[in-house]
């Protein structure tokens, strides 16, 4: 099953999506139109019943416009140098833990959304990444448990404001400029993906392969990451942890590649789909 | 003016206090248990307003407990080594941007809740900070600009797990475990403040000044903070900036003096407050 957050219409919602792209509207049923507050009314599991037991209520052609997929996370972990190729081109130190920050969720945006490159720089990169969603909160998870609290799996863009990010050691700046958080297209719930499946993730700009990896090469698990943040945290149901992202990025290339206003930036993750949006660059204030 | 969020019995909600302790419980008023939830429907001055309006329902005596200022913040925003004893004492090089991280709202707590000294460590640290509540949001706002944005100010003790925040380069996972960020007592509206006024910040240990400061001393003003933040991100009604500690932290004294079972920390903000929290070792999972 796949879940969806789209615009019908000027009204923002979130529902399932079926095989031959039509939609139970869940917001509409729920009278929510945010996937992560619906899940402190109902369980995830709750959410596929509804979904299978409902009649649909539109074509995917119908839809305004896709949004991120949980839009109103309580929290968006992103991880750092989970990937060994890609510690080592930014020359970073291994650590024997994750490398967790924050996003908010308005830095977020869906699948065909601009990603906008800001008026304050020109040194906008990309992040292919995996994106795991929660469905069944809890603290202190064990690795070994950690599959059955995931509600499933989505693409996502961590695009990333270079020269903002190296403003001090901590990268909050250049990680949270507005609509820089791609996040779809759809999430796919753990129905269709086998635990420890081994995922292809590639990043194409304009079309040209630039960043290619597979989720057994990540330095910490799936599992483990969820172990180690719900060490400190409470993980509740929506909340987002994006798994970092492989070597290849544009800002360690010689010259340094940044993404253009018209670029065209696609990350790809097998069994999950194809994350697409086009680079906007902000020439005056809105 | 004052804002208080509070719990009355099991109930949780936030209302205006006045100068003999009786509470306008505007929760009530307007049916939503947070000041950041409110702020979308109903502007700054709409809630003070309404408070002048109605009649008290509570005094201070009969509330069960304090909450944090504002327990629902789109955005908690902390600022690093914005004072220049601090940045020496932590031998960090100075920069010519603000240090920020983000706290997730459910790392928070209220005034003469227990801060928890997680079973994951020992190295319970206090930081002593000015929390700045934004009143009007905005996008890239101007430093002269910045104090008509503010609703107000309170204390926080940005307590930190030391050796969880030098996991990694990030400090995330040091700065969120749960019920670290101690966060009231209340909220002083601007009305009482004058625009750059000089506030004396001190820490106190079991009675003992530990950290002592002004805010005179910030290496970024309050309002240099707000432009910076404001350029990366919509400022929205209810996020918090922390602006950062003093010198005097407990894990760079020699030895190291970390915060255990029993301790009490105070924050005490001229003008604002003294803030006052035990600690609690947690000795088994809850």
């Amino acid at each position: 099953m796949q879940f969806i957050s789209y615009k019908n219409g000027e009204k923002s919602t979130f529902g399932a999506i079926n095989s031959v792209n039509e939609i139970v509207d869940l917001g509409a049923h729920l009278g929510c139109e945010n996937l992560a507050h619906a899940l402190k009314q109902s369980s995830f599991d709750e959410l596929k019943n509804l979904a299978i037991n409902k009649s649909t209520d539109l074509n995917l052609n119908a839809i305004t416009a896709y949004r991120a997929v949980v839009a109103d996370p309580q929290g968006i972990f992103c991880v750092g140098l989970n990937y060994e190729e890609h510690r080592r081109e930014t020359k970073r130190t291994a650590t024997a833990n994750p490398t967790v920050f924050l996003r908010l969720p308005n830095s977020q945006i869906g699948h065909q959304q601009p990603i906008i490159c800001p008026l304050e720089s020109d040194c906008l990169d990309y992040e292919g990444e995996i994106a795991i969603v929660i469905g069944l909160g809890g603290r202190r998870i064990k690795a070994e448990h950690a599959w059955h609290h995931i509600a499933g799996m989505s693409a996502y863009n961590d695009a990333s404001v270079r020269d903002w990010q190296g403003h001090s050691t901590q990268w909050t700046q250049g990680k949270n400029f507005m609509s820089t958080g791609a996040f779809g297209p759809t999430l796919v719930t753990t129905d269709e993906i086998r635990e420890n499946e081994n995922l292809v993730l590639e990043t194409f700009l304009n079309g040209n392969l630039m960043q290619s990896a597979s989720t057994d090469m990540m330095l910490f698990s799936i599992s483990e990451l969820i172990a180690y943040i719900s060490s400190f945290t409470v993980l509740t149901p929506g909340d987002v942890i994006v798994t970092g992202t492989p070597g290849g990025v544009g800002f360690k290339k010689e010259p340094p590649l940044y993404m253009k206003d018209g670029d065209e930036v696609t990350i790809q993750v097998s069994k999950i789909g194809c994350l697409t949006n086009t680079i906007f660059k902000e020439i005056e204030k809105f």
